[in-house]
């Protein structure tokens, strides 16, 4: 049996070095398409896609914990642009997806190219925190029914609970009523006048209650905006039931707030993400890719 | 073997036309009978069918919602003749289906050919609700756990949530010992008097609460009805809280209420029906056709 | 090819007369065999299966309507035989089935026949109560967190919604405290005389709350005492919420209670029933099998 | 073919007696390896294997009981050395697993060999406690709504419900501002001296509540630890609805209260189990392995 390609001669080298090199160099070109080609589906070539997927991670965290209800937003900076913002079309947010996520302008809050889409009637309270707050990189505005009840009162929304020690001594509550000309209609924030107005209110607190409304929630990530939005109504709920108790809450003082850094935000995201997960993609988890490992710094 | 069929002679034009003719006859009339036969099983035919699908799914978001329990009801007006309502005979709201579905009369609330099927006995309240009020299409009769407290007190049900503006700036409780002579036994609304006497109660409003009881909704439209009944819930939930935490509680200014067309029904709909779609219809749903561009209209 | 059964001859006809008459009164025999053993496998031969299954089905209602904790029990009395009451062995309510209910003896409270299994130390609250009360078919003890706030103070459980007509304007609070002399051990139902007491408080009500500990409800069947448990329940609840609210709570007159016969227990309960299908079960209903056109009757 | 082993003579036989002697010493000698192999595998060989799997089960059992959140730990003091105790690394409580389980030890708190994994920051809380306790055998520390509450006020946790009869009169609640020197920070365990003021607040009882953090509870086994921290939230969420509708609320007396050999913790620790089994595996119960003949014993 012969085999032909075991036969070459030494006098073949030339063509054959023809031959090789120009499938090394047909193979480094396909290798370079290749790699620009996945690049192209993957994160390096839009730096948003990241942002995009966690944007829908948060509004299936913040529907599985209660906090959005049928309305409520979720919206994040862009990457691309600091003038930019990301935020899902008008519709329920129990069903949004990448694909339905528009990009706006800080400077306006208009969709910057809308294909169609409807547009959240209160995108302002976007785009105006981020005019005002070049430090906020996720805003979340909920009907969250933890806080609504502080709202409607005199009582200010103070910290009471150990992972609320990112709140300020006292949230400050938005009243529209003080916000708009008398006899102006609505309680909703539907222009910048009065996302301007509630960006005054919020100052640089990561909170602020809306009389009536919700609450709007600031972070500077996603990740950081979804849990202390967690917090805030769980910290709400014990506030509220301490104050039915007795006259006498202990609310934290200044050394017991943290900053930041002091706050493990990871495991809360975490817990929050694998409670989304359905039975099937729990038994899957790659525990080692979980990051767990990155969950806790100590003092 | 001959196949005669093939063996046309030119010759045999004239006979060919009339049969190829006749064919297209019988052709065209069989379409016309398929279709009216289509129509038939479909929407034209039966102007309540959608009413009737529209109710069935009403009573599974209200059930899910925590609006309606083991009792509790819904009716709609029929699009055939506004002399006649819709309402599933005497049975637990979870396992209502068209079927269930009877035919009654404005008139005396009676039903027009119940085919053996029991009525409910609390029919009267949709019957003379219809008859006082023209423009309600929808009726909804619910034991909801979260206006019932305040029911039993002199606390009247007032607009304090965004999403309550539809309500008055106070909703009346009916007091059923107002309405019957003293020594008539029990509280539920079993005859025309009653219903009236309800029905004088809600007068133009889109609520009312019963005392001991529940609450009556009613609405343009099931949609609307079920939408108000949601929010009517959270707004006397998030009152009852507020109250309790202080004497000073904001409820909303005339200017802060709304009209009907500044309401988007629409997306809590679509929000509330989806959660009662199981895993496996999530995953199908064709979110082109969900409505989803409709559901904000900007002001 | 013969066939010699055809060829029987006329003279013959004794031999047959007697053949076929024997097979006659075998076949008779046969079927009388056959249908006593059928019985013997069926309810005819246990009075007391299909009140089993009812038992069975009640510890899953009240389990999944969060009236039964790890604690609790449920119990019947025998139709064989009004001095034997059933009830499941010492166990979790949750895991109860048929073969795990004992026969226990009105008179003492002891099982007739334990076969090694351990019966419930609070047996005593249903055998005393049996023995004082020839009207009382079943017996429900529960830890309801609904109920348990308003034991430990000195307001009395009072009817405030329209399904609680079956209560008396009041309900007794059974303290243990009372029942026991001073010194003695436990909050617990653990003998007869205790069981006594209970029953005392009981007296001819559907319903006595015990302090810090749960109430015991009472009824006619198994489906009203679980019907009752229920609503004891919801209107604890309301009653409860609306105390916070206001001093000025409207509770139900004498003409808005009803007697037994005006409450429709069958709505509940098939309501109840089918909330503890799973969903391939609940496709499964037969609709016409569900009893459903009985359950609401007329005034 | 020969078989020359078959080919032995008489003459042969000292030779085979010290052959066979040999096989019988080497069989002896591989059973005892294989059997101290068989041992090392199972339980015998590592004291601590059935404690691991009980840790696994008591975190699956206080998330679903909405005990532990994002946060909160449970430990277990090693069978096989008092001066060791077992806990999983930082994580969420709902992704623990035996593999996750370090060792630490008691003198400080410090992991053994953490193998690269990051421990919890609050570790002291349970190193201190096992130092202080010996009697403590598993230690709880959970962020429970139920408690915090009543923490933030001057109102102390009383037994008022009968499975909490292994409650003190009142239980003690932790104020960190009055162990740590003023201008500390924050209001976490993370560190000895800290734990060690917690653990002299706890004292000798179950339970200590921390202000505006949690609770910490301890038990002589895991499964006393978890049935109490259960009972723990149930009678603080019935204190607390009590105060709120009365200023007469009758808590336990010490007859009312018991020792732990009184309470049948197995009954509730099989409930909660099976609570947290999937429907498939409820379906494969082994009800006579399961434990319940032994849930109740009698008085």
């Amino acid at each position: 049996m012969n085999r032909p390609e075991l036969k070459l001669k030494t006098r073949s080298w030339p063509v054959m070095s023809v031959v090789m090199l120009s499938g090394l160099v047909i193979g480094i070109v396909a290798l370079a398409v290749a790699t620009r080609f996945a690049g192209a589906q993957g994160m390096t070539a839009d730096p948003d896609a990241e942002r995009k997927q966690d944007l829908v991670t948060a509004y299936k965290i913040l529907v599985n914990e209660g906090i959005l209800d049928s309305f409520g937003h979720v919206s994040v900076r862009s990457a691309k642009d600091p003038n930019v913002f990301l935020m899902p079309r008008a519709m329920p947010p129990s069903l949004v997806a990448v694909d339905d996520i528009v990009e706006l302008r800080v400077s306006d809050s208009q969709p910057i190219d809308p294909k169609g889409r409807r547009v959240n009637g209160e995108r302002y309270i976007h785009g105006e925190i981020y005019k005002a707050r070049p430090d906020v990189m996720s805003v979340i505005h909920s009907h969250s029914q933890a806080v609504i009840p502080l709202s409607l009162t005199p009582i200010k929304l103070k910290p009471v609970i150990v992972q609320a020690g990112f709140l300020p001594p006292e949230s400050p509550t938005f009243e529209i009523r003080d916000a708009i000309k008398e006899g102006d209609r609505g309680m909703q924030v539907t222009d910048s006048a009065r996302g301007a107005a509630l960006a005054r209110t919020l100052a640089s607190y990561p909170v602020a209650l809306m009389r009536g409304h919700g609450d709007v929630v600031v972070g500077s990530s996603i990740k950081q905006a979804v849990v202390y939005a967690a917090y805030v109504d769980i910290d709400a709920r014990m506030q509220t039931q301490a104050l039915l108790l007795s006259r006498d809450v202990v609310t934290m003082k200044q050394s017991e707030l943290f900053t930041p850094a002091e706050f493990d935000i990871n495991r809360p995201w975490e817990n929050f993400k694998q409670k989304i997960l359905d039975d099937a993609a729990k038994a899957k988890i790659d525990r080692a890719q979980f990051g767990l490992d990155q969950t806790q710094t100590e003092k």
